[in-house]
């Protein structure tokens, strides 16, 4: 077998077989095939197209690759959930401490951010000393004391994927969906969980548009875990504006500190409680959503929850008296609110340009080794169909010493993004469960 | 300007800036873009094109990475000829000493083979001590003084297409009609010839294999051309069967040397002359294919064209007696004659399966590293039309020590080429002049 005539191949649309997909993907991990042939093979994927089992194959192949973690000894129900990106998307940060107070086992691996939408560990580590690097033991351990541990990916599980993943990047080769498909159901299947929650995102803040593009995927992503023995349930919600009013490091983990008190926003709150619906329903520990929101609903207020993240803080080595004082946060040094300029309603509040005017003011990176100002961000002080009055602010930009020039950009972003109109939008539909 | 987005926007399909395209070429040529990142954009041109303007800027690019020849002090009419490759294609070796008989300038730059079709450098060095690495002063003395010489190519000319062509061999990302005609166009320009003829075949035993394709690759290197500047003109011909009888090295210098002494295969006379009419044409020294065909035969009978071949070899280190004295060649230690099976015409002679038996018995490389056997080939003894008797040969093929494994395939290779039918067959059109 060789590489050239599998690139030939695919190029001319005909289907690999699963002794071609593995030689691919064992070739490439093992530096045997290189670089540029299997960007080559990529941007053929990209116009040609993977079918569902070459999709499965290709995910196989990439938990083949690694190690795959075990929990049996522990719990024979290990929950997880996999967000495709979106802005303000806070929700593992509340969703863990929650299914935990509920008695759920929660392995979750996440990553780092990279371009507009923010990382989970990134966000973590803006609470002083928080670890997130741990070894499987100490990340096995923590689960098995306290339910619950958040986790950087380690690089023993799917290296294929890390290393296909890092090329992709760089060669315009992310957005086919059987490639994204593999990378999120791989890595979903080697940290051991059996049950697999997906909210995958679309609209101008997600690398997904359209609705139909996003069930496309959810569709695919619930089919391989299928093919594969794994259960994977999926929402699709939409990022039109950002979840939640924080979007920014330091300020999401305040969001979601405030989420546990009882202080949400609505559509954080909905699609969390899809996820935990989806999550103990799959487990079999509730009927339906009614069900699932008492039990939110009682963990926030008896206190659990935010009791339990606490537990999650102090053993990944932070003080978790950080949840009754934010000052113990970075805070920045300057801020500057976003005012209307006309009477009306919040009609537009564009995800995207949010994102990449936070991106502009520091929280988040362009290249893996950008530095990140977890104190920069945005809150947003109105959401979409509010209420406002010229003059009144709709956003707050926070942000340490930066150029001019990044700061006028940024703010020129974030007045972009915002569209008042006279009279009172309708708001799209923000959850479609699949 | 990065690297990245421009994949992007060529895998959308939309079109690039003469900058962009200066930026790829040059920025890979120098080794800022990479490998896996011109492989991707490659194979995104192999799905989306470019069009006429970005194919010249491409071409541009190439000659302007390297030097370029100027013959403008010896002469002002320099001719060149390009063929896409054929199986048995020695028209580059018949065609320089024709010219240079007749008084045109040839300064002619060739390629090794790889692959299924020969390269002429290998066939003139299969002529023991003949020398095709020379240097721009040797190449430029040898055509002033005897208006013809045959060199491999400088690596100083368009290295940008050198880089680049190496790449595409490796990626499947040979087939596009616009990355050939860069490559091919390029090499013409910057090897300083003003009246290139290109030979563009189709068919099994070349690599476009419809007529109606070539002609589209023969369209859009004309084009190129004049966009440029240079003007361009080319024939279509046929390869459903080998070019005249011999194929391989040794074997087709020596049917090259017998077509000089006036013995030659029709179908080979038909291209040459074909090519000739249009370079006489080209530099207003004939008015008509008559014309040229009375000069040429003139200089085969009057002994002009075989006394210049002469001269090459032995400006370029040879022996000249060798076209007296074939035993001066390498030659093989065995043969294996293929006979027909039944009376009949011959109907097919598939070009491709003959030139793949050659490739097994040593006439030709995978890679650019393997040895060739010069004296390694076949001769066919029948062409598409001769009528043949069960039993007579219709091939002979010449090998050396070979494993038994590659000659039994080389046999079954060269008999599944051959069809006898009972009726006499049409013969199809060999050129299509444009």
């Amino acid at each position: 077998m060789r590489a050239v005539d599998l690139i030939q191949k695919k190029k001319e649309g005909k289907k690999h077989t699963k002794e071609e997909i593995y030689f691919l993907v064992d070739g490439y991990t093992k530096g045997i095939i290189e670089d540029y042939q299997m960007s080559a093979w990529l941007m053929a994927v990209c116009f040609c197209g993977l079918d569902k089992d070459e999709t499965a194959w290709m995910t196989q192949a990439f938990v083949d690759s690694g190690e795959v973690l075990d929990f049996s000894h522990i719990s024979n129900f290990v929950a997880d959930k996999h967000s495709t990106g979106g802005v303000g998307d806070k929700v593992t940060i509340v969703l863990i401490p929650l299914l935990a107070s509920l008695g759920i086992t929660c392995a979750k691996l996440s990553g780092r951010g990279l371009g507009y939408t923010g990382g989970t560990v990134d966000k973590l580590e803006s609470i002083p000393n928080f670890k997130c690097e741990m070894s499987k033991d100490e990340f096995m351990k923590q689960i098995k004391e306290i339910n619950a541990a958040i986790s950087s990916q380690s690089p023993n599980l799917t290296p294929a994927d890390g290393k296909i993943y890092a090329l992709r990047d760089v060669t315009a080769t992310v957005d086919n969906k059987s490639l994204i498909c593999a990378s999120v159901v791989s890595k979903k299947i080697a940290s051991g969980a059996n049950s697999i929650v997906l909210d995958v995102k679309y609209g101008s803040g997600a690398f997904i548009k359209t609705k139909e593009e996003a069930t496309e995927l959810a569709h695919l992503m619930i089919e391989t875990g299928a093919l594969l023995g794994r259960k994977i349930s999926a929402i699709i919600s939409s990022m039109e504006q950002p979840l939640g009013t924080h979007i920014g490091n330091s300020l999401e983990i305040i969001e979601s500190i405030e989420f546990l008190k009882g202080n949400y926003q609505k559509d954080l709150y909905e699609v969390t409680l899809e996820i935990v619906t989806k999550t103990l329903m799959a487990g079999g520990f509730c009927k339906n959503k009614e069900e699932a929101k008492q039990k939110i609903d009682e963990s926030i207020k008896s206190g659990l929850a935010l009791k339990t993240f606490q537990k999650i803080i102090s053993y990944q080595g932070a003080n978790p008296d950080i949840i009754n004082d934010y000052s113990m946060f970075k805070k920045a040094n300057n801020s500057y609110e976003i005012k209307a300029e006309s009477d009306g309603y919040i009609e537009e509040l564009d995800a995207l340009k949010i994102a990449r005017a936070c991106k502009l003011l520091g929280a988040g990176r362009d290249k893996k080794t950008d530095k990140i100002d977890y104190s920069a961000g945005c809150i947003l002080n109105k959401k979409i169909q509010d209420k406002i009055i010229a003059g009144e602010t709709v956003a707050t930009l926070f942000y340490n010493n930066i150029e001019d020039e990044k700061l006028n950009e940024a703010i020129k972003s974030a007045k972009q993004a915002i569209k008042i109109s006279s009279t009172k939008p309708a708001l799209k539909e923000l959850i479609y469960a699949l």
